[in-house]
Order: structure tokens, then sequence, then C-alpha cells
């Protein structure tokens, strides 16, 4: 079993960076502009790709406002099924810190790498979304590689 | 063991990347400006901290031009000293590849999910630099966090 681990910290409080990870607005302003209520405690995020539309569905496992998200992957590409994302949120200074982890990867396939530099751009576009009001989410988000 | 693992193309030949990872100037134009050869294949890295300079020493293990560069890290932060960096080049349409992967963590710390969203952002950099001849090296690099 393989992670990925990121940590960022944004300028404001543990409540705005909570609302950003369990809103649809919030979420779809970092994320994908494409982010829908699927029922039964289901997100679905989409993104346009060359191939047409394509993304995750996320069953919400966990919510403790201000403290803790975690989600568990219920549908999208193979090698995400069954894994789990998870942020965990605490206050250090002015910041509140995210600590992310996406774990239970079977292997550490390519799109695992890839995957890892792409959530380090959206946490970044989270913590601007988070100080701000406006982040990166697709399909303005930054282009890392050939794979977008 | 944990693994730090990113992916990222540049619009630009591997001969490019390459130079970006095996010179003074090249390393200095992505990484930080404070670059220096201290002898033995060693390869020095200087950043600023408010507690003044810090920093790791890279011995340089293996290049092959145009495909694969292998550190092993041999001064520094103590969750880094033993642990080995590695980039693995490769073309694919237009893009220069680059697989990344700091690894040999002993354990998953907080410090390793911030070097993870560091590494992100200068990897970042460096397609930049690769690409358009100008990145954002330390103590230009992007703030990721309190720890920045």
């Amino acid at each position: 079993m393989a992670d990925i681990l990121h940590r960022i910290g944004a300028t404001t409080s543990p409540d705005t960076v909570y609302k950003a990870l369990t809103t649809i607005d919030g979420l779809a302003g970092w994320w994908t502009t494409k982010t829908s209520d699927a029922g039964d405690d289901v997100i679905r995020f989409r993104f346009a790709t060359p191939q047409g539309e394509d993304g995750f569905d996320m069953k919400v496992l966990e919510t403790v406002p201000g403290e803790r998200v975690r989600w568990e992957v219920v549908d999208g590409p193979e090698e995400w099924i069954g894994t789990h994302v998870r942020f965990d949120l605490s206050q250090e200074d002015d910041y509140t810190i995210v600590m992310f982890r996406h774990e239970g990867w079977r292997e550490p396939v390519p799109f695992m790498y890839h995957c890892s530099t792409k959530w380090a751009t959206f946490l970044m576009s989270l913590k601007e979304f988070a100080e701000t009001g406006a982040g990166r989410p697709d399909p303005d988000d930054v282009q890392v590689s050939n794979w977008h």
C-alpha cells in the first residue's frame, strides 16, 4: 500500500477551510467547477478531458467541523476505487494547517505519481480559495504534464 | 519505508531537463540560488530560513544523459539523511516526462507531508525553468505554509 501525503497552511480560520471541504460551492471553488451532490452522502466530481467527461464519486465517511473530513472513493478510475482521502485540520500561528492523505493505493503506478503532483496543485488552489475566495478549479487548473 | 512520488512534463528536450538537473547553474535556476559544488561528487544546496541557513548535501550516485539522475542525501535534516532522490526522464508526445522519487523515509512524519508539497512546487519550477529559462528557486520559491 502506498499513500500520497501533503501539508499546506492557509492564513484563514479552520471553519473557512472546513466549509471549502464540505459544501458544493466550496469544493467547486478549488477542485472542479463540476461538483454536485449525488445523494446518499456521495459527492460527484467531474473533469473535462480530451476523451470526454471523467471523474470521481466520493462517499463522505466523516466530517468533524473545523477538524476532519474523510472520503472513500466509490467510483472513478480503477486505481482510485476503495482508496481513502482525508483532510485533518489544525491551527498553528496564524495558519490553518491541512494534513492531507490519499491512502491505500495498491501499487505506486505512474498515475499515482501524476495524482500526487495534481493534488499538490489543487491543495494550493484550496489555500488560495480559502484565503482570497478565488482558487483554480478545473477547467482552469494548473497543467502539470501531457496527462494534464 | 515511505516515498514521495511526482510526475511532471516539460515541453522541451530531455537534454535540457538533464542539464537543469546536473549543472550548478541549472539547479540554481529552479531549486535554490545557493547551489554549489562541494567536491567529491557532492552538491550543496542551501536555503534561507528564519533561523539562518539550512539545506542538504547530495552525493551524485548516477547520471545517465537524458535518462536518469540519482542522489543520496549525505547531510541535512535527520529525516533526509540516507534517503535517495531520483529523476527518471523519458519522452512522450512533445513532453519530457520526469518521474520523481524521494525514497526511503523511515516514517511518514509531518515534515514528509511538507516536503512532498514543496517538491511538487519545486518540480513545477523545474518545468518552468526548462521551458522558459526562468524558474522560482529559493528565496523566491512558492510558500505553501507556516513552514514555508
